[in-house]
């Protein structure tokens, strides 16, 4: 306490003040690149994006430099000083706009109505990484410089599963050592509580492919003509029952049991009206298997056999009379520790092999391993007490979120602790026309991160 | 035998001649048919056919009208005199011409190349109606005149499902009343037999409809988010059992047996030459089940659930990780004697609803009631016996075609046998670019019908 506490406090007022006043000037870069196309799933603005965002952390006096991959460059960039290295994870690419006709301003257009700002990638990831710089910007406006080492870890992919991301930081483990890690998305709940989450489930994502003749045919012979919808139904129904369990034999196996801690964890975050508000948004009465309250959250905590689309035959408007060729259909299959996604795809190939459908062909398309940071960790400690000091507000904890993403790499190749924060909130339509954040978030999530550090920086090692 | 034999003999021999003497002028009535493109389902110049149609009948003597109908005219014509009388259904609508690209003359301009004409509707049905209508005039030729009365219903909207025409023929059974009735399609197989159907199966065409969501929702959610695509899986694969069986309740109640008769028809049709051409063209090993020869030809007395197409969430190029709000399908079931469409429509309903999917809406879009003649009317028998003595060839009865039509109306509403004959062939491309028939086809599918006329005609009623 005393003058350490009373100067700590007058820093915290400077930076929130710096916050504010550069906000016209942060919205603006915000606006530059949401101006910037960058799908991966289309390949499209990517580069260009990449050297954008490059642009922006030479502009907060860090060094940047992007990094080949596969696909998408990896923007890498150093700055700050001190003991401490903390590494930001965030990604650049947004998800397809489509459909275009849903959205009531240009996707690819910043705009503020209400109290919101709109655009893709505003919440998901465009939004979260100009917050980080902002922070990071007013730290040094007020210190002179950043209090710590920060290392940026911006890639192309995420959106499309981050192909060949966790090679490069296991290549990297060097270049990217650090003490922990910020990930890349956060905000606050339903209640207007700031989020900690301590891990995201994997992935594995495949499109399932059957083609039962060389065109489509009249369906008057369909007695006898194999129809290509009907064997990709049957695939599909094969592997998942009607009360959600998922039928591909060792699919369990390797599913670790919740622990207390995050059993009490979920406990706190049962809330019946934000329960209530999500089925409202949603348009719906009930969740699956009429799942409610704790068992409903805890649910996280199993994994999933997800159909993300499916596309046969004839969809135009009136009526039409085939036997479809061909079918297909995308589905995410969203993993929890310990499973692993090469060994489910292995699973799920000698499934269908078994079901008697050795003509469904599974092609891969991306992977993630589940990964998560225990609540005792000291990086999570402090990240849920400055959100509390921030926010004047507890802290939701979530021990794992539904979503996925390259966590695996840096929490078991860097063997960081990964924590969340930032600029979002429930209803922000990320993947969806009129993504959006709320501008009091916006904020809030960039004190929240140069509080952080602030206070990371200063603590005895 | 004796004189009568004779004088018939020389009759048939002059109306042979006749149809040989007026070809360039019959052909000239083609070229003139196809030349009015008459798209159904875009309503491109259908009235304009209708009354060229129209004054081909008047050109032969008969007195035709329009007759209104929701969507196109029919025209409707009389002529010829005597004890019996024929009625003929045919359809001036043609299958749009698309993909344009494909075709090697323009659709719409009658084109003759190595001994077939090219055209969109020469087979199907404006080259079938020319020949009925050439089949007639040598007839008048000859006799001076048709030897028995003749009544034409000739639709515009056989290619998007026959809309008003059952109404239509019930509405006027009066005026239609007739002894028997000769369909719009026919001609020759593989092996030039020229075929007999005696009946085609009925329809009912539905969309089922899902909606989970309001919206699509990340699939991160998919623990306890409603997901359409798998509600409309679940139901589909709810209908059918992997061995082709239908599992709504009572669905094959109405399913009339086969007969022995029909059963020996069939027995005459298997050719195993001509089944493995048609898994060549189809690019399959098998049909479904593993049913093969006799088997697979009297599946067509099987009815079927068939899916035309199904869509639902992201099926764009990459990978979308989404729980779809909305999935739907397009299904048509073929239908057999005696299943009835609303029967079967009101049966779907009531499987869905006894299996827990009241949320898949059921949305009717078109049906057809199956009718059969059986192959002991005598009218068959001439029709069979007079193609024996025009083509110099066995007949291919076909007790059931697996497509479907408007017969019912004429069959049930009218009490008419109908039979096949034509000019068409295995390999004419109807619906698809380049449709043809050979001009040897269309000889011999217009002495045919003068034949039959005129053997009919004579007849002991």
């Amino acid at each position: 306490m005393g003058k350490g506490f009373d100067v700590n406090l007058q820093a915290t007022a400077a930076v929130n003040n710096s916050i504010d006043r550069r906000l016209p000037d942060t919205l603006d870069r915000l606006a530059r690149l949401i101006a910037q196309p960058s799908v991966a799933s289309r390949g499209e603005g990517m580069q260009a994006c990449a050297e954008l965002v490059a642009g922006l952390l030479e502009d907060l006096g860090f060094n940047a430099r992007l990094m080949p991959t596969s696909t998408f460059p990896v923007i890498y960039a150093e700055g700050g000083s001190g003991d401490k290295t903390l590494i930001c994870y965030n990604h650049y690419d947004v998800q397809p706009e489509e459909p275009l006709e849903l959205w009531e301003s240009p996707p690819f257009q910043l705009a503020e109505r209400g109290g919101k700002l709109y655009g893709r990638g505003v919440g998901d990831d465009k939004g979260q990484l100009v917050s980080r710089l902002a922070a990071l910007r007013a730290l040094r406006d007020v210190l002179g410089e950043v209090p710590c080492r920060v290392k940026f870890v911006i890639e192309g992919g995420e959106e499309i599963g981050s192909p060949g991301l966790p090679e490069l930081v296991d290549e990297n483990r060097d270049l990217f050592a650090a003490d922990a890690c910020v990930w890349e998305t956060g905000g606050v709940d339903y209640k207007d509580r700031p989020t900690l989450t301590l891990g995201a489930r994997g992935i594995l994502y495949v499109q399932l492919s059957v083609r039962s003749l060389n065109h489509d045919e009249h369906s008057g012979g369909a007695h006898i003509v194999p129809n290509a919808a009907w064997r990709l139904v049957r695939a599909l129904a094969s592997i998942k029952d009607g009360q959600e369990r998922i039928l591909i034999s060792g699919f369990y196996d390797d599913v670790r049991p919740l622990g207390d801690i995050d059993r009490g964890l979920f406990g706190k975050l049962v809330e019946p009206d934000v329960e209530a508000r999500e089925k409202e948004f949603l348009g719906i009465d009930s969740y699956v298997q009429g799942r409610t309250g704790q068992e409903a959250l805890e649910a996280v905590f199993e994994p999933t056999a997800n159909i993300c689309g499916i596309s046969s035959g004839y969809q135009g408007e009136g009526l039409k009379t085939v036997i479809p060729a061909e079918a297909s259909a995308k589905m995410d299959f969203r993993l929890v520790p310990d499973q692993d996604p090469a060994d489910i795809l292995r699973k799920l190939r000698i499934h269908l092999d078994q079901e008697g459908f050795e003509d469904v062909e599974v092609q891969f398309m991306a992977a993630e391993s589940p990964a998560v940071t225990p609540y005792s960790d000291p990086f999570v400690q402090l990240t849920a007490a400055t959100a509390e000091e921030v926010y004047g507000s507890s802290v939701a904890v979530h021990p794992l979120t539904g979503g996925s993403g390259p966590l695996h790499a840096f929490r078991h190749y860097l063997g960081v602790p990964i924590v969340t924060l930032g600029v979002g909130y429930p209803e922000g339509l990320a993947h969806a026309p009129n993504e959006n954040i709320r501008l009091r978030d916006f904020i809030l999530g960039t004190r929240h991160m140069a509080h952080l550090v602030q206070r990371w920086a200063e603590e005895e090692v």
